[in-house]
């Protein structure tokens, strides 16, 4: 069995035990959603969300839909990684030398990546239409925009937490500029963060339905022995609509665009009420994933419906042991 | 009037003197098309193509849609730069170490830059969708394809002809994997051609309906003493498809990201009967232009109705007057 590696405690990590009788991978939270519709005076839908455990608090960068529908990203605090309170003021981003930026015309689904002591947003922003975005903060309070890392068009970018053989590694799905309807995951490689290259196929859409149309990745992968563990979004075109479902795979750990093992099942997709009915129905986008290192305990926090934040849980163990067992 | 710089005289360049009482900035060669449907036995079409003048005698890189319509790369020859002999073999792309490469499925619009000594194909290859690919050649024998520079999904790259600032600098325009219905032209930086950032929008679809749709770079950058004269496709999208005009710009010379004259109107659009019919009707799609800088002279090469190649001629003076005298 893999086993986490370059893990940290964390005690107080959102945690639900499972439900008797329950035998999925992944289970819910029971009080979900966690973040409900209008969670500040701003801000009507919050979701496709990333936070980390910094200084005795969960904060993170929300996605918050405005009154106009456009999204733009804040900064959120918890005590306990469910009750969240997230702030009135769009994160304002500056340049290497503190100066303010103009703010472009959206910004969406961030994640949170521990890096180097420092903390790395990537998220979707724009450029002639949706590009991927990178910032670095310490502090959650001043955050540094630096050079987009790859040309338009492109979203769902994530770093890995560590550099792997000298060189940073971020995972993209390219796309084009509307609703896409293809996607792959790709990785690609940098020395400094500012140019990338050795652009690779890492994951193609499945043969499988449920990611037949799409796939990406989703929250910054997690470390094991023998792999990098990376949930994915997979997403199936149906008459009337695309429904978002949770995957996951396990990726070589000195070469991460190596698929070891691939779920070939989803491991949750929407039937929540909270899931299946919103802003956008039959959306589960999983953007965060803590881990406790003590207990092998994962949250997962993913957008539902594009209306709600929402948690769900397993273990290391169970989950790999689901991922292995039902591996392509 | 601007002038040309880093020229070097080609006398033998394809000419034909303007036709009396034209009076637009390009003219057609009167015995086009130069390159015919079934140019070999293997090859339905050839256009979208690039030459140089190396050793003696023009030599190029060729689109040759085959018998199943799919396009593959050729090399081409020709004396006097309008009679071409396209090899019937494709080219076989080897890597660092000599050995050859497995074809992609598919390979199309190549450009060709001289470089430093070399020459760089740039063309685009398939990764799970249109990409940019490179490959280098010192002898149009031996190609060597390098890492692709950018993530899919792009095409019309084009390499500029030196070092600027001490940094390579490349046009493409970002797309998406079918018949792109939007298009800008963008710039991207290197240090060693492997790893590429810095990312800016050069020029977007304009307001004026020729290149409301889309605009894309085309042949290789010709340097002035106060800029770049690049050459580029702009597309119209009318009722029944999308009409590819030939249009041009001056980019500033020390930061090509940046447009000093763009020409509002098309410089070029179809209207000869093998650029208004063929296998994809009112397709001109410059590629390559050739320059002597002892007369000034400019020989563009451009694909015809995806049928046919083509060739059209103006002069540095001739052509730098109507865009300035037409800037936006």
């Amino acid at each position: 069995m893999s086993k986490l590696v370059n893990g940290k405690p964390l005690k107080v990590i959102p945690w639900e035990e499972c439900p008797k009788g329950f035998d999925g991978p992944i289970w819910r939270y029971s009080q979900n959603p966690v973040i409900n519709r209008h969670p500040n005076k701003v801000i009507s839908r919050a979701f496709n969300s990333a936070v980390v455990y910094f200084n005795n608090e969960f904060v993170g960068v929300f996605r918050g839909d405005g009154l106009d529908d456009i999204p733009h990203l804040y900064v959120g605090r918890s005590k306990d990684g469910i009750n969240f309170k997230i702030d009135e003021e769009r994160i304002q981003f500056v340049d290497e030398n503190g100066n303010k930026l103009p703010e472009t015309m959206y910004q969406y689904d961030p994640r949170v990546i521990p890096l180097e002591g420092k903390f790395y947003i990537v998220w979707c922003d724009e450029l002639c239409g949706p590009t991927i975005a990178i910032a670095e903060t310490s502090d959650f309070k001043t955050v540094e925009k630096v050079d987009n890392p790859f040309l338009p068009y492109n979203r769902n970018g994530v770093l890995f937490p560590r550099k792997i053989n000298g060189n940073y590694y971020m995972l993209s799905r390219p796309s084009d500029s509307g609703h896409t309807a293809f996607g792959d995951i790709f990785l690609s490689e940098s020395k400094d963060l500012v140019y990338w290259g050795k652009n690779r196929v890492v994951a193609q859409k499945g043969y499988e339905w449920w990611c037949a149309l799409k796939i990406g990745a989703g929250p910054v992968p997690i470390e094991l022995d023998d792999g990098w563990l990376i949930f994915t979004h997979g997403v199936n075109r149906t008459c009337n609509g695309y429904v978002y479902s949770l995957g996951a795979m396990i990726l070589d750990r000195d070469n991460p665009g190596k698929v070891i093992y691939r779920c070939k099942d989803l491991l949750l997709t929407p039937e929540a009420p909270y899931e299946t009915t919103g802003f956008v129905p039959n959306v589960i986008f999983p953007t965060c994933a803590l881990v406790d290192s003590d207990t092998g305990r994962i949250a997962i926090y993913y957008g539902a419906a594009d209306s709600y934040t929402a948690l769900a849980f397993t273990t290391v163990d169970r989950v790999i042991e689901y991922i292995k067992k039902n591996s392509r």
